[in-house]
């Protein structure tokens, strides 16, 4: 490990993982709901969906664990059970939560990508980081309820993640400053996302006929 | 890593640890036999299923994984496997090992817990890590078997191990002696396994028709 | 960790890892293009099956997650990607594939459980990890495709890895150097494996008529 991140950048780093944990704890809860669970359930998946991906990423670039560090990230997966569970799921509108997904997507592929190359790594496996930040814990949440992954959909959604780790890696190996960088990488996977949603954009699948003539 | 545990503390630990361990395998061993499996997929369930959520706390807090670096629980794990394959089911009455299952939840989600706080973590993710270490390795063979895990049942099982971690972690809190507080813990976690096996109690699940109207 | 390993050994465990990495990946591009799934999807079961496995075995010894380190692993699995992208799936015919497979196999448990042993690690947790290199990363994939994993079919394909792994860590306890053992014992598990596609060898299954009477 060359460089290993200042406390300021730990402080942005950890700011930035709140935006995510709260939006994607959320959804699992709200799988949780939809599929009548308990409130305990509801809390597991709020857990691993919120903290999933950022556990791999620390786990796998050899950081200490955030949230089993941090007193604060596991009360707020707790709190946001709690709250999917005393509110009727109604409240939590597909469209309104679709977009707020969004929005964690791109900031949590930043966020992967950013502390993956702060610990020295180096670019390839620090996009892979930000795509595994980011989807990761829904992947993990979707397994669990056994249903189809997020990672089987034609959807734009893994691809979104990876547009805003390259824009972010790419900044980074040109020497562009993060406070420039960082914002424009998290609108570039948000728009991504969001024109997937709005447009209902899918990237073209594996073409058996095609080419296997 | 403020605390690290003393060698008296890591000797206990170890103690607990492997009073879950072979109760734990036996039930992925027993159900790779219900499933009409080979040996060797008894074994891998068994180990799993033995060792799953002590290795996902330990990697989690940081701390070397128990069973690889003692020479003693994966021949257990395997040991186990041997007992299963060579015995009529019928030895294993689901009644039996559902109340050492129940056992062994309260004793390892203690000692999950317990082990978290040796390591310095804070309450709220050391209760977390309780649970995990008693219900994560039956969530994994439940996945890999590709049944509907214990985790999305109503029955009170992770309750149970969360109250045994609660329970651990407030005594903590209390500075009340471990030898007082741990036996505590795991009877209330192994008591509300057991009244809900005895009374088939159940967590109500979350209601639509009632939030949504 | 008493016994690090030495920089020569370093490199020889680089370049074997090489060998299993490229086709595992390929396994895992082709069951995403037979899934119909897009470039992306097809990129991502690539890496997970490429370095699945080792990431696992890396995570439980306490080694740096040798790919993260790495700049060419990551690379090399996009590129498979690619590869499996943009040729016609009857190029990578069946036969050639598994025989493939069950080279990288033999090579990976052997890899794993030496790396295993040089981590310190005793001789029947080290034998599981070779278990755990040449296997998780397929039984990753066919969680993620949803399928049933290489774990619940009765072919010989666990078994294989575990006898390659068997007789490395046996020939390291009898003293006898690695350069005789190891291709040995990656011999060993390639022939099972290869003897198990041939003749469509299966172990047998839990038997409860017999057993139960």
């Amino acid at each position: 490990m060359d460089t290993l991140p200042t406390p300021g950048l730990t402080a942005v780093i950890g700011g930035l993982d709140l935006v995510g944990i709260a939006v994607f704890a959320l959804t699992g809860a709200l799988l949780a709901a939809k599929l009548r669970q308990t409130f305990v359930t509801m809390a597991f998946f709020a857990l691993v969906t919120g903290v999933g991906g950022g556990s791999v990423r620390d786990l796998l670039i050899g950081a200490p664990v955030f949230w089993v560090r941090d007193p604060w990230v596991a009360p707020v997966c707790m709190g946001v059970a709690l709250l999917a569970w005393f509110t009727p799921s109604r409240w939590w509108d597909k469209p309104v939560l679709e977009w707020a997904d969004a929005a964690g997507l791109g900031a949590y592929a930043v966020l992967g990508t950013a502390k993956a190359l702060a610990y020295g790594v180096t670019p390839v496996p620090a996009v892979l980081m930000g795509v595994i930040t980011g989807c990761v814990g829904g992947i993990i949440r979707d397994v669990l309820a056994g249903r189809p992954s997020i990672l089987m959909r034609p959807e734009l959604y893994v691809t979104a993640a990876a547009l805003a780790a390259v824009v972010c890696a790419g900044g980074a190996a040109l020497g562009l400053p993060n406070a420039v960088v960082w914002p424009i990488a998290a609108l570039a996977g948000f728009g991504l996302r969001g024109a997937a949603i709005w447009w209902r954009l899918g990237l073209p699948v594996y073409n058996f006929q095609q080419k296997d003539r």
